[in-house]
């Protein structure tokens, strides 16, 4: 069973509980939008990921991204799929109208890839870096070096990457090792080796543009020493750069996407920005990468549900309690398994988190939107705020609950799910790798805690708080307040304190934020009247039931915590 | 870095803190075990598992087992490692001697095969089987059967499989359709197809001992009407059984393991015990085979750890908060990963569950002993309790935390650890089966709450409680009594109530064990005053710290459901 976009619930989260098209109405850049037009926009959507890209999800673990001789070939189909992907205008579909792109909101496009990643995580990878890369060199980038690469990357005709790992220096790029020398035409010559780099080489698009950290001459020791660089694999006049793919790496799973080691032999390339300010010009890109990161867990999580589900409501396994009571004979063969409320409560735990961290996600989409083309200063403020404080609370809760629920709707497949038949062990094994990259989740939880909420005191806390009481009735925002002041508090005699804690710190505010979204999805449900107001209110049950105590639970860590 | 087993931590629970060969000495077939017998037995276990089970942990994975025409192949060494394991006595170090085994106390065979898990989890699953088949030949079947192959298994000569699964027949095994048709000769025809049959077929042993569940022609519908044949791959005769291997699956992990499609084509097999009377002898196998799962998880989580910790100690990134305090320059490099502290908490969380587990695990292991051969039958009865209580805990327990400890430990290497080349990925993909097989974790937890405890209404969990907070301060332990009371109560009206919170239910009752396990843990360690006073007294705070608070959330949730 191939993963199938659902319009009508994503829908419902963006026109009827959030209102995104309203919200957007204010921006000029998205004038013109209506829900109609966005509605027409994602219904196309669909059929693409549905027909193009959910189809090769199996062949790409499967055959694998292949490596012979410093050449990558991409699995059976991609390269055709990418092609028409970009050709359909579906990669530039928030790029600047100015450089090749459709102008639509950075909500759409977010949408767009939370279905590929589900449909097909592997090959998503290829097109998922390329908006950061744009945006970087939109922002930073020398009109030279903008003239050569904006256009391409703003409609996808060629694909990018991100070199900033090495072999010593992981979450750490203040250890960045990498070399670039001035050349004298104004080039920098790279020297030093990347890992990790995804879609370092391949054949689906006919060139790849690396963006790389690498440090001066003279520059100081540390992240501040670093400068961003852009160097193409292949020159306008057609010859090759000094770049190598060395190997690709043998993955736990993402298969289909090729994990390259690249080595750069003295390769020309451009200075994008300052001296010094590479990690800065990297941090658009990243940010921009980990709401995305976000979204393709619960673009995963939705798709082990659906295969779940689709099996739950097919096999029969034991005569489930309820039967038991009525008097009912059992149905031949037993109960659907659906039936059996230990397997219904593990799937409804998983929507929980999918349709409310859908809401949770997309507005921070449209604070994406915001914060770029908002008129009013103190909005686009508000905007950054609320950016800079979810997106890594979205990128931790949204990956660990897609491993951790990809795990449990294996379960519900019994010995099955662990055989690669049924592809929900796929996703698992796929899953896995969104907790560690584009930071690790501590990571997220120290930027959270340490470098966000510490650094103002907790005034930006309290700022995002009220906005979200305002919508919700959140009794538990005063504890979540108080703890944050007696951590800080105590943080000045115990540098370990919030580290330790930084972890329970996230989930604690990943669940006021799904409350929030819970609360917002009831009052709208409620007006309908309808099938969907049953559903959500099962679910919010569920939420209260099954998934909110872990909120009191993390709570008293912290408050324990010395 | 391979497994190695540490002598000196087991030593410490068994001996120190369990006092195993206190408890044993009392029972006459082991009159002669001492301390510093097993600790040799022990000692010399440890020497084999290092050097010729742990050093093919790789090759499992990236070899597999292959199949082809009929035929599976074990990945290169697999076989060399086997023949010289039982022929050194391993295989049958707890069957009793007048068939040709050692006669040593269960407790040392569960700890053999916790390494052995931990060293290398696909190679153990073709031993891992055998013992319980041979308890099942030695209480059920009849003398002439016994003859030729209770030896044979006793010392391992021969594998064995457990033939129970079909395609529409998982945890559901009243729904099996094997037929078993009477021949002239007293035997009985088996005509069906299993699946998920663990080593149905290899080339490790000269002849593989088949135990099927099948239908006799007049038997009712359901499990009442399951009988249970024995069939060997082989006949005394040189003859091949007409029991074909048809393929084997493509899994998630455990790739040097076959998990194969067996196909009964008329195959001669004997009956054992009485018919309709399959289940019950099969459950005998299924029981022990839980708690030898649950070691699996200890050995597989300790497996993860071990890898973790040593690149924790290995790798520098960033510098530490400790190091910000002291004036001290952060070092070259960074600090150790380990002296951040979410790394350091992570990896003190798995030690909390490894070697508390150990504690309870092992006594289950004891008890299994005097369950065997105490001459007083309370205390049997006791021990029966003991083991029908906790090892459904203990196999939910360490199975479920084997998964979850193994993705943290994989957390630890960052994007390292989702690569092939550390092998902590294959931990968590071996891993992942143990949540399922030998009962799927809901099913333990039902197994648990509606078979046992609300099967006598809560009698025998009592004296279970009383039995632990005999040797523990454990409060909680009256909230779970009370929980249970009213779990018990409202389930007459509510059928189910039960099985929708037996997971909570488990989890409350193993992190009561778990507690009462690190109590006594601590009562040993504060009297040798030494540095595993220190390193227990830190595990101990972790517990309370970042563990223990599951158990006011799960029962919370136990409270409030309805």
């Amino acid at each position: 069973m191939d993963y199938r976009p659902d319009e009508q619930s994503i829908g419902f989260v963006l026109m009827d509980v959030l209102q995104a098209d309203r919200q957007l109405a204010g921006l000029r850049a998205f004038a013109d939008q209506d829900a109609d037009l966005m509605r027409q926009v994602l219904g196309e959507a669909a059929i693409f990921v549905r027909d193009r890209v959910a189809p090769l999800q199996r062949v790409g673990d499967t055959e694998g991204a292949r490596f012979a001789g410093g050449r990558v070939l991409a699995p059976t189909g991609f390269r055709a799929a990418y092609q028409d992907f970009w050709q359909g205008g579906w990669a530039g579909l928030s790029s600047a109208t100015e450089d090749g792109g459709q102008g639509l909101p950075e909500l759409l496009n977010q949408v767009l890839y939370e279905w590929l990643s589900a449909a097909n995580h592997a090959w998503t990878m290829a097109p998922g870096l390329l908006h950061g890369a744009y945006e970087c060199l939109k922002h930073h980038a020398q009109p030279q070096v903008q003239a050569q690469f904006l256009r391409r990357l703003a409609t996808g005709e060629w694909l990018a990457t991100m070199c900033l790992t090495e072999p010593h220096a992981g979450s750490d790029l203040g250890l960045v090792r990498t070399r670039a020398t001035p050349l004298a035409d104004g080039r920098y010559g790279l020297e030093g080796t990347k890992i990790f780099i995804s879609g370092g080489e391949h054949d689906l698009s006919d060139n790849i543009v690396h963006l790389v950290l690498a440090r001066l001459p003279d520059a100081p020791a540390g992240p501040k020493g670093l400068s961003l660089f852009v160097v193409p694999k292949v020159h306008a006049d057609g010859s090759r750069s000094a770049v190598v793919c060395e190997r690709i790496e043998e993955k736990m799973g993402l298969h289909g996407s090729p994990t390259c080691v690249m080595r750069f032999d003295g390769a020309a390339a451009w200075l994008v920005g300052a001296p010094g300010r590479g990690l800065a010009a990297m941090f658009v890109m990243m940010n921009a990468a980990r709401l995305h990161v976000a979204l393709q867990g619960i673009g995963l999580l939705d798709a082990a549900w659906q295969k779940a589900q689709a099996y739950a409501t097919e096999r029969r396994q034991m005569r489930a309690p309820r039967s038991s009571g009525g008097g009912v004979p059992p149905p031949a063969g037993g109960s659907l398994i659906i039936e059996h409320p230990a397997v219904q409560r593990l799937l409804d735990v998983q929507r929980v988190w999918i349709d409310g961290m859908r809401v949770v996600a997309y507005q921070t989409a449209i604070e994406l939107d915001m914060a770029r083309h908002h008129p009013d200063d103190s909005r686009r403020a508000q905007a950054q705020l609320w950016c800079g404080l979810l997106t890594p609370v979205l990128k931790a809760a949204c990956t660990d609950q897609a491993f951790e629920g990809a795990s449990a709707c294996l379960q519900v497949f019994g010995g099955h799910g662990y055989v690669r038949e049924w592809g929900v062990e796929q996703i698992l094994r796929d899953a896995r790798v969104t907790k560690i990259y584009e930071g690790t989740n501590e990571i997220q939880a120290i930027d959270l805690l340490v470098r966000k909420i510490a650094a103002d005191q907790g005034q930006g806390l309290r700022a995002l708080l009220a906005r979200l009481s305002a919508q919700a009735d959140l009794p538990q925002a005063g504890d979540m307040a108080q703890v944050t002041d007696r951590l800080l508090a105590d943080s000045a005699a115990n540098p370990a304190l919030l580290p330790t804690v930084a972890t329970d710190y996230l989930r604690c505010l990943a669940l006021l934020a799904l409350d929030w979204a819970w609360q917002r999805t009831m009052a709208v449900a409620k007006q309908g009247g309808s099938a969907r107001d049953a559903e959500c209110q099962r679910l919010h049950n569920a939420f209260r039931a099954w998934v909110w105590p872990e909120f009191p639970m993390r709570l008293s860590m912290l408050r324990d915590a010395r």
